[in-house]
């Protein structure tokens, strides 16, 4: 077979040091498997050469079969780089261009991690964050801009072709799960135009998934939820913007985002799907080692999964599972120890 | 003095238990400060008559100074009540109606009350959230309804008024507090237009108070730190949505809806301000004195505070603290030993 042309786009910040790792765990597992390329893309790459994603270089990209990606941004406020510019001219655009409308996002509670909530109990869940619609279309304007009459908007675009897509991804994906259960997650009591369509999908698609049991629950309680019984949850589907947030509290109650990893998927391969960690740049802790890579490696095993190396990717969670359940508290590996160590064991 | 015109909304479910709980400590606490008014809204009133909030009945609540409030809503998926009808009809009608922009909502962490959290340390913040504008305005719409090619919108209205008087409002009330800081929380690097402005206008006011710190944080990153480090927080200042969405965050971390009051002012007082915990009718337990009444004592107090009763609001807030120090895991009280506890106290 042909290996699978993937595209690296490192970044910034801890971005090339947890892609390392990934790539060292990649090439043990599944040796011979990819044809890389690498990008230089990011905020330093912006500062070099005021390129954010040239049309030449995103053309190239959607020839690729996928993308790992470290992380994006530079220094906190740095003035030579407009806020949102990079993660609206890279990150979203790479999203939007690519049709990644299914935004994967596992959680899952490894045991040995230590959880900020007193009692986590069992978290594994996985989360259909809708990727191309929403309140991320950019969509809206504004007018009188800096002055006291000032009004700008914010046009959240829904479609019945977006949200089925992710919907169905959902149930699927639920019905292949133990406990087979969806939850939508939404705010239909207040956004009524999106969340009667959300909910009539949601409920159309749940007839032809007789044994899929369905929930749903407003933004706020599921926050709520999150911090008292996360083990309630197995797929929540989701819009855009609240499966954003609810990620990032997922991540929270499950560890941290330094263990969570992500697929931004085009279930139909017509475009490289794009895998990457949850987290950040870092900027404050790059060059020096410090950074975890588990969630860089995750999102590799993420990214064998989708490509149907199941037996690879397994391997690879099962030797994350087995490097933190050993981890020992304050201890201090560096970012390339932990990849050896798993690199070791899968 | 005349007694303060007060509207009592007791609603549905809990509302009526809860509710003559705090006008009993209110009683207590300022015997003859108020003249007050009944009305029986709400998803049973509306199942009787049809009606949500008549024309007639809401010109009168304008003519009251303030309201208070006990949980609106029918059973779940009630099927004749149609879903978001009270929400929108009558509880943000009325924030809507009587200009109710400053939505606040404290969250403070009582000696002896349990968080989910396994370290919650001290916590002690407002959040002060915008209630007239974002997308709650319903703003927005459908095509093709009901079709596989349906569009819906929802549309965030935002002006430069309405967030420099909320944003004002936060910074004075950072200023009178210990720690004096304002957390900006949005989603700047997304919702750009709307972020643009948030942003700006937070530093116009914040130079104005140079002894007050600003710091930002996108939501999804806010509802991170809401688990692992909720005492970082002061004063937030957020939009609507954002400030629905980590409230409830808030009262789970700080133990739980029972406990969390909420104040929505029209500090002119041109309008009546409407108080009200932020719980909602829990329709399930209604009627059995199971519901604890924390929450709308509280509200009162913030009522009383409002007015400037400010000895009275600290009593009320000082015995709801030492009762719920001296509350035992599993005890059951019923809704009226709690308010008759309270009462006793202040
Ligand atoms: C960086 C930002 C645009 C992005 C998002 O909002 O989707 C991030 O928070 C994420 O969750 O991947
Ligand atoms: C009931 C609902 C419309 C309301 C809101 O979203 O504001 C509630 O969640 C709240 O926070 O008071």
């Amino acid at each position: 077979e042909n290996p699978i042309k993937l595209a690296v786009i490192p970044g910034d910040g801890i971005g090339p040091e947890v892609t390392a790792e990934a790539l060292k765990v990649l090439d043990v597992v599944a040796p011979g498997a990819f044809a890389k390329t690498h990008y230089s893309l990011g905020a330093e790459h912006y500062l070099a050469t005021g390129e954010v994603l040239p049309e030449k270089v995103l053309d190239e990209v959607k020839k690729q079969d996928a993308i790992l990606l470290g992380a994006i941004g530079g220094k906190p406020n740095d003035p030579n780089i407009p806020p949102g510019l990079l993660e609206r001219g890279l990150l979203l655009t790479l999203r939007f261009a690519l049709d990644h409308h299914v935004n994967l996002r596992p959680s899952k509670l490894f045991p040995g991690v230590g959880s900020p909530l007193a009692n986590p109990g069992e978290i594994d869940f996985v989360v259909v964050r809708e990727g191309t619609e929403g309140p991320y279309t950019g969509n809206g304007g504004s007018i009188r801009v800096g002055t006291p009459q000032e009004v700008a908007t914010e046009v959240s675009l829904n479609t019945a072709f977006g949200i089925e897509r992710v919907v169905r991804d959902a149930f699927a994906r639920a019905q292949r799960r133990t406990r087979r259960k969806v939850t939508l997650v939404h705010k239909t009591n207040v956004l009524v135009h999106a969340g009667t369509m959300w909910w009539r999908i949601v409920n159309e698609v749940a007839a032809e998934y007789p044994d899929v049991t369905v929930d749903y629950l407003h933004i706020d309680a599921a926050t709520i939820f999150m911090t008292t019984d996360p083990g309630r949850f197995d797929v929540i589907v989701t819009d855009n913007l609240f499966g954003d947030i609810i990620t990032d509290l997922a991540a929270a109650v499950t560890g941290g985002i330094g263990l969570a990893a992500s697929g931004n998927l085009n279930p139909s391969r017509a475009t490289p799907s794009m895998f990457e960690p949850v987290h950040g740049s870092a900027p404050d802790i790059a060059g020096q080692q410090k950074a975890d890579p588990t969630a860089a490696i995750l999102s590799a095993s993420m990214l064998l999964d989708f490509f149907g190396m199941t037996d690879e990717a397994a391997r690879i969670e099962k030797a994350v599972a087995a490097d933190i359940a050993e981890r020992v508290a304050g201890e201090s590996r560096t970012t390339a120890a932990i990849g050896d160590a798993i690199a070791a064991r899968v």
